[in-house]
């Protein structure tokens, strides 16, 4: 193609014209349409009603406000020896009602405006489904058999002990704190179910900030707290039937939820694996992964079916992927940025948002939630403790995984929330149960560098 | 470890005396607590409204349903030599009031109960952000500068000529298919962009398909599909700014986007660049990701600010993204999963239901529908025909090049959703666009067919 300079100032004429020639156009058709015959109305019908037209903007400024608050504050505690997650979970109650809401009540319903809410919600609810999948994809079952003898016990100790403390704990709290119309056996599982909760990937973050991931200290919480996680999420799976159904109901949500996990693991892993090894060799497509996605929003919705929580579905698909294979690190790579940085993000602001440390309000609310701290770090720590020690672990060992086990963190605020949304608790029990949350998981990693400075060497027994 | 058969044994039997405890003593609090005493409701407080209980399960339902429908569909489609996406949009058409709605309209209620209608909004509005975002961060400019000077010519007559031929018609569909109360003005300025789209991923993948990618033409038709891109996207926030604003505020308008843009691109741009180069050596982490994700957002809203819509926000901080940098491998390697695969899907069920092809009843709406379809192909394949002519291809290579730039797709259903949004456009004229749409990209691939077919060589001018 030769171009030489009057081409090419021709073409930039022609160019022009062009250019010019439609403007003109345009203004001319627009003075034609602009007669005073109005559109006819006939064929005009109201279109299906979309969220209302601010609502995207309104959820935009949520999540830029969390995001941001959650990062800055989880470069903080991390400078400060905490794991930066809890930087997300304080980021969200700061934006909620118990700090800005108190000392800046336009502020708050700029960042987390009033019409926002069922938004935020929903956005909150599909992120922490993708979020049990992936904790149920990343979760490894050959870390669980390797030492099962010795931790399962620990493990079931340390679920047992404080779901009992705990549901002692109901005693006291049920007359004060209950939502009105819950039965004590309801209020009572629920108390017992999130006094139990270990959050695993904070002990794992906490673990491998200390360098103690590779220790027998490590791998034996490393395995306590994935069985734990496991148990709990059946515990939670059970109450929340029995919460939902009339008794005899919970009695066939019950058998349906055993039929459903034994059905996961005797037909669909197997099934899953025979069809992995049959293809592994290629990276999975976005088909395949679009599969996985299809399969996991079935598993959760039969057991929000049966009664048991969607999120359980969601966790149990993702455990019966072989956690090594190809599609679940694709998994991983394709769902972790959106889930981890957007919609995780997300939950803690709606979490937050429900958390109203105002509601603590004199001496009987302060008195209650320093018991239910007391006797959550009683029931765990001291659980743990005895358990490790009859297994064969030195008080030491076994005082540092009491104290890895005391770690909450996001599990306990996704039971939490679930509870809230059954009606089980109250917001001002959500609340003082939040502050344990963070009391306990915050405390971990001090005491834990305590027990190291003492000279305890996390290898011997 | 010694672990003796008998020690073993005991630890069996300490086992199980621990289970039964625990139950024991839950069954002894719980009789405890069953006493007449209710809970006190002094302290109860209603929480705050979060979504209906139910919002959660009925979206999963439904975004169930458009992945499997559009997976099947895009298979299908695929042997038809059709590109897959054009399955995903006909599955959302068909599980909407079109055709599930009425053949069954139990089950489409089912499919799409009415109260996840706003979740659905917001979910897929997301989606739309987050995609434009990746379409952004995947424009590479290097393409449009390549050949700029045949292409942008060519480009503009191919947005130039549909937008003049499409509101010559607005002067026909207006007095019978407009929404009350919508300028006129603003109807043909809208109905002149929505003639104009080009879809740029849907051609990239007809081109891939047909192997057409690396030849002169499939260079010419991508670098034409991008710079059109790009100029519709900045018109249609012109148009959404003279829709939602009067003329003063238009103008308003108007110079605060070309501020924004040229702060983008002469501040903003430098600085990613500087900083990229200073740490493009690690993969970036979640924090710079969130960093990118939380500017692509204030971006955004921006733009809604401004009176432009918010996706031209999320678009433009992409594109100031280099498009070959770590950052921008990582966010389209983080966020494509999550967008294409579920995010999408739920933007296509939710234009599926808003598309009713009922409403074309009779002669009058049909005859609409067809000069639509007419006047868009001869607008794009004409005005591109005889520009890429004008420039310096061949008749066949200039033929074909209009044939490609008629698809449209994905793009066109987001600016028509903005115009259903607006209220510019009714119900109707929405679901003949949509049909436009449909038909011109199921068009595009045996067109080109055709022409490969009688024996057109695409690398020769």
């Amino acid at each position: 193609m030769n171009r030489s300079p009057r081409r090419r100032a021709w073409a930039a004429i022609a160019y022009a014209a062009m250019v010019l020639c439609a403007t003109a156009l345009f203004f001319v058709i627009r003075s034609l349409g602009e007669t005073p015959v109005g559109p006819a109305q006939a064929t005009s019908r109201v279109a299906p009603a979309g969220p209302a037209s601010d609502a995207l903007q309104h959820l935009l400024v949520t999540l830029t406000a969390v995001v941001i608050a959650g990062r800055l504050l989880g470069r903080l505690l991390r400078r400060m020896g905490q794991p930066p997650v809890l930087g997300e979970v304080i980021a969200g109650v700061m934006l909620g009602p118990s700090l800005l809401g108190a000392v800046s009540p336009e502020a708050y319903r700029f960042v987390l405006a009033p019409e926002v809410v069922p938004y935020l919600g929903i956005v909150s609810q599909l992120g922490v489904v993708f979020y049990m999948f992936l904790v149920g994809v990343e979760l490894n079952p050959d870390l669980m058999r390797g030492q099962l003898h010795v931790t399962v016990a620990t493990s079931h100790a340390s679920i047992l002990v404080p779901f009992v403390l705990g549901s002692a704990l109901a005693l006291f709290l049920y007359p004060r704190f209950a939502s009105p119309d819950v039965p004590f056996t309801s209020f009572a599982l629920f108390i017992g179910i999130a006094m139990s909760i270990t959050a695993f990937p904070v002990l794992a973050r906490i673990l491998s900030d200390l360098k103690l991931t590779k220790t027998d200290l490590g791998t034996v919480a490393l395995t306590c707290a994935a069985v734990d996680d496991v148990t709990a999420w059946c515990l939670l799976a059970l109450v929340v039937g029995v919460v939902e159904a009339s008794t005899g109901m919970a009695v066939v949500a019950t058998v349906l939820t055993l039929a459903f996990i034994l059905l996961m693991f005797a037909v669909v892993r197997p099934g899953i694996g025979k069809a992995l090894r049959a293809s592994d060799e290629a990276e999975p497509g976005h088909g395949r992964i679009a599969l996985a996605v299809v399969g996991m929003m079935a598993a959760a919705l039969t057991t929000e079916a049966i009664g048991v929580h969607a999120l359980f579905g969601a966790f149990l698909f993702g455990a019966v992927i072989p956690h090594d294979s190809r599609l679940a690190h694709a998994l991983t790579r394709g769902f972790e940025g959106f889930v981890k940085i957007l919609l995780l993000p997300a939950f803690f602001a709606f979490a937050g948002m429900r958390t109203e440390i105002g509601l603590l309000s004199g001496v009987d609310a302060w008195v209650a939630c320093g018991l239910i701290v007391l006797v959550a770090t009683a029931g765990k720590f001291g659980g743990t403790l005895v358990a490790a020690r009859a297994g064969g672990l030195r008080w030491q060992s076994a005082a540092a995984l009491g104290v890895l086990m005391n770690t909450r963190g996001l599990m306990q605020l996704i039971v939490l929330n679930v509870g809230l949304d059954l009606g089980v608790i109250t917001p001002t029990l959500f609340t003082m149960m939040v502050v344990m949350a963070l009391v306990t998981t915050i405390a971990t990693t001090p005491a834990l560098q305590m027990l190291l400075r003492r000279g305890f060497v996390p290898d011997l027994r």
